[in-house]
Order: C-alpha cells, then structure tokens, then sequence
C-alpha cells in the first residue's frame, strides 16, 4: 500500500514551497523506507525550485542531502537492518549496466540516472521526490550507511556538498606535498577547505571577501588569496597543483589557470547560470595545463567518504532550521548569509 | 670571428620577407655550427613576422624547422661530429636549472627559454635568428641528431610540427584500444594522424572539407568525420578517449568535449588570434572531461620521436620551394592550398 508523505513542494517556477502531501511507493523487495530525520539545502534546490536550468517538473519536493533512519526494509534488503542510521545523494537509480555504473560512477549512467528529485523514475511516469518531507522510499544500492559518532544533522550536508568536493580532491590526489587551492568559501568551499587540509595538503582559499579570511584559517586553510587582488595573486603564479573551484557565478578561469604548476588542473563543480568568460589558449598550452570538471560521486566513493568524515569527525558547519522558514533561509543563501549550509530538522514537519 | 650568414628576413610587420646579411656568433665551446640544409614553413613564421601575437622584434629571420650538416663543433661538444646530419627545432636554450628544464620539458623553462628566433638570446641583447638562413649555431644541448634513412627535407616539419603532436599523443597515451581523434587536417594535423595510427589507436579525422577525406583515409586515418554535420558528430558522442586539436581558427570546443569519453582530454596546440567561445561548464562536470594544451615538446622527447620516426620511416608530406617563392607559399598557405607543409630548400639562397 502506497505510502503517504508529507512535504514541502514548489508547484510552480513562481510559487513558493508550501505543504504538500502525496504517496511514496510501497517498499518493493529491494527498497529501504527511510524516516528523515534531516535534509540539508542545497543552492541547486533554489535553481530546480525556479527552473533556471529550464528542466524543471512540478510539484517539486526538493533536497537531496537527506539523513535518517530505515524503518522497513524489504526482503531482498541485505546491508540494511531496520533502525540502521541511513543516508541518501543526489541520486536514487542508475541502470546498473553500463561502464559507468559498472565503475561505480553512477552519476555518469550512460542511459541516464535517476536524480532524487526533478526526474521521473525509470518507468517514465513517477515523478522522484526529494528529502523536504518527512519519508522517502529508496532502492537499497542507492542507500548509504551513516558512521557513527557523527552529528547527524550536521553530516546531512556531505551528501552532496562533502562528496562533491572529496571526489575531485581524491581524484586529482590532494595530499602531502601539494598545494592545493579552493575558490569560494561556501558551502562546498568550506567542505573542499576540510577535506584538503584533513588529506594533509597545502591548502589556499580564494574569496573575494576579506570578511572571510579569519573563517577560512579557522576551517583549515594554511592561507587565503584575496582573488581581486592582482598583486596577491600574482606571487602564486605557477604554483598550485590543483585548484578546486566552487563558485557558480560566471567568472574569470583564466586568472586561476595562470596560477596552476606545470600539468595542474582547475576543476570546476559549481554551474553558473551564464558561462564563465573564454579560456585563453595560450593558458592551457603554456605548462599543459588542464580545465576539468567533476560531478559529485557514485555510489561506492560516497560510502568511502561517509566512513572517512566518521573516523576523522568530519562535518559541515551548519544552521539548523524548522521548513516553516525555508524561504527566509532561500533569501539568506542567495546573500551567502550562512555558515555554511542550511539543514531541515523534519520534526518541524509535524508542528 | 662572427660567421657572415644570408638569410630572408622581416624588417617590420607590414614588409616582405627579403635577402638579409647579418652575422652569427663564433662557435663557442658547446656550441655546433650548422649548414643549413632544409627549413619548414610553420604557420607561426608568419604570425611572428605580422606581429599577429605583439611580441615581434625585427629584423626577424623567421625558421624553426631546421635539418642540416654540423660543419664545426666546439671543444666541449661531445655527442655531435663534424658531418653529423643534424635538427634545431623551437629553441636554441633555457636555463637548465629549473624544475621544468630537470624534467627535460625545456619548453617550459621558469625563466624563460629562448625560441629559435624572435627572442633575445640570455645575454639579453643579441636576436636569436632563425632557419631561413644558410647557417646557425647552436648550443649543443639544443642540436638534435637526425636518424639515417629519412628524406631529409621531409624530416624538416618533424621539428615542429612533429613534436607538437607526437608530444601530446604520447602524452595522452594514444595506443591501441584508444579512439583518437584530430582536429583539421593541416602541416600539424596530418602529422598527428600518421603518429596516432602508427602508435596503434583508432583514428577519427575531424575536418569542414569534404574534399579532404581520401586524403585522410591515405594518410591514416580509420574514418573521417564532417564537423559540421551535426549528425554525424551526434553518432560519436561520449566515444572518444583523446582529441587533439590542431586549428588555431576559433571555433566551437564544446562540440568536441561532447564527443569526449568519461575521463577524456580534448588538448588545444594551436593559439588562435581571437579565443574560441566559453565552454560550458556542463561538459567538463558531465563526464568528469579535461580541456588540456600541449606546447612542442623538450629536447629528449625530441629526439625520441625523431629517432621514432627513423625506425618506422615516418615524415612529412611535403612540398619543396626555393626561398625566393616563400611569398607565394605564405598566401596558399593561408588557404590552406598545400599538403601538407612546405619545405625551403636552403640551397635556393645562393641561386
């Protein structure tokens, strides 16, 4: 029997979340029911809520950086027990087959994943709803197990703001030896700044406000750039071996293309609305140097990171708010108001 | 006693190549003196004479394609005799103390190398010249050795135009199992294919001309691919492992990064006038893509390929002219009217 849910959707690119009940699926053999205890919020919620990437479904439950607890459990769950602390991404299927999720790179299913929210499942007509509700119904491959001793409301942002930026900095090797820089110091920024310090690299924030600068040295940073300051700037010419860039506003890439070692990378992870300004050839050809991009994780290299933040006590700085104040909250991110993600205590759904 | 040289050079950006008299330093005694035997026209010869990139210095004696015969060598040389057949390509020195010239990618040299002409040689007053010349002399760590059994005047382009694709392509690891594919098919590009099939990958000719296919077809290439049919670039989406880029027009990169692999590279070689338009940044972040850029290669790569093309007798297609017609050759050479690279036959200047 289909079980019923209750959440805050968006009806429209124009309307504002409001309380909305609707059914999840009854758990199928291979499903985990889950209770959510909280979901964290991420920019991209705002982007889908609004349709600025122009793929927007409605009604739209968004959130996917949910945590909680499994509550049934079907028959052909194996990892999961009932009572298990759990935790879901940004993606909830995959086709399973493909290279890329035969590589546990799940997000890159070549058929095309299911995102938490704003897709239709694979049977082209349910829509998936995400984590601003207070029960989601999740296939067990897709389910992540949550470390203990973490602060779960806390740790509800690694789901997709921690793994977005371990992947890459996993992936491009960050560790001893490197110097590593992070541009933007929100809520991926913050995460990117623990990871890479905690991986034992060199680690240089770029902002464009000195306001930050005292934060950046307390979450980890050995040095913060001030990004507007060419003088600045220019002493760090060719000498990161990697730089992550988190910022989702168009920007110049060519101004941290130029501060990239021979062979670095500038990775990008944030989508801005307008594209950043033309590469100069010249940036790249001159010590072969790489432009790249990363999107989140799979499913495998979630889990990794999961476990790593439970052994190193690793979580996001958050401010934990009731859904009765989403919108407030919304206006506060778009102002970068927040330190540094916002999370969803469910229980607010029932007051 | 400075050696008197003839050569063709520039004498500011708006006159034409004419007969110019100046004179090389005495050998030195890890210097080698060569007579010039065969130099290539580089497309970037012109850019430099017209003062396209706002860096030239006249008088120019553009050239860095050079074969010829060592007819003196310093005390101090040791792997180069006299009559040894020998090459000088892109640069004539660097500081050989830095972390790039350890490396042996002297075409990154922290302080800055010299390119064959158009730079001021380390003493900072004197101009490097190029090959457009009946002699040059040349530090010895700059001379390359030419292998036996290679058509001397087709060897020339190796010097350029050879290491500038062999560099990346081995770089990017093109072999067999990789899909490869070149972008135009022009002086760099035709070398580009003959180097990815015979390394023994799949090639993919990209190219706007239909007229060009058979000749790609000949030259190596599995198939070739009409850029600007937008099905049939469509049918190759997500297949290819590398993409070397070897236009230096401006034009679309996206289109490219589409056809791109997870984990793919698409490597810029060329420095077109005005940049290529922004690439999105959904096509690095789907798919985790590299933009990359590749400069010539350093002076031990260099010899590799040579002595790569000696064992599997691979050089240029090219067309020979005496120096007198280089004029001409600039023209058609600007509409693309030569297969593939033409060739000054040095022995011109004393006619």
């Amino acid at each position: 029997m289909p079980i019923k849910a209750q959440a805050y959707a968006a009806q429209s690119a124009t309307s504002p979340l409001a309380p909305y009940s609707f059914e999840r699926r009854d758990p199928r053999p291979d499903d985990v029911q889950i209770e959510i205890m909280y979901c964290g919020v991420c920019h991209s919620d705002l982007h889908q809520i609004r349709n600025d990437w122009k793929n927007s479904i409605y009604p739209m439950v968004p959130g996917h950086e949910i945590v909680g607890r499994a509550v049934k459990v079907g028959k052909d769950v194996k990892k999961i027990k009932e009572g298990d602390i759990v935790a879901v991404g940004c993606l909830v299927d995959s086709c399973g087959e493909c290279p890329e999720c035969k590589d546990s790179l799940e997000q890159f299913c070549m058929t095309g994943m299911v995102p938490t929210y704003n897709s239709y499942e694979h049977d082209g007509k349910t829509l998936s709803q995400g984590g601003y509700s207070n029960v989601i119904v999740v296939k067990e491959g897709f389910v992540l197990k949550m470390p203990k001793g973490l602060d779960l409301a806390a740790a509800a942002p690694l789901l997709c703001a921690g793994i977005t930026t371990y992947s890459p900095l996993r992936h491009w090797k960050a560790g001893p030896g490197k110097k590593i820089g992070i541009v933007g110091l929100g809520g991926l920024g913050h995460m990117g700044v623990k990871f890479a310090r905690s991986f034992g690299a060199h680690v240089a924030v770029f902002t464009t406000s000195p306001s930050k600068k005292a934060d950046a040295l307390r979450l980890g940073a050995h040095e913060v750039i001030m990004s507007k300051d060419a003088d600045d700037m220019a002493k760090h010419a060719g000498s990161f071996d990697f730089i992550l860039d988190t910022v989702s506003a168009s920007h110049d890439l060519n101004a941290y293309l130029q501060l990239l070692k021979r062979d670095g990378t500038l990775t990008l992870v944030g989508v801005p609305e307008n594209d950043h300004p033309p590469v100069a050839p010249f940036n790249v050809i001159f010590g072969r140097k790489r432009l790249a991009g990363s999107l989140i994780g799979g499913l495998k290299e979630t889990q990794e990171m999961l476990d790593y933040c439970g052994e190193h006590r690793i979580t996001s700085d958050i401010e934990m708010i009731p859904i009765q104040n989403i919108a407030t909250a919304y206006d506060r991110m778009l102002k970068g108001d927040v330190k540094y993600r916002f999370v969803i205590d469910m229980k607010s759904l029932k007051g």
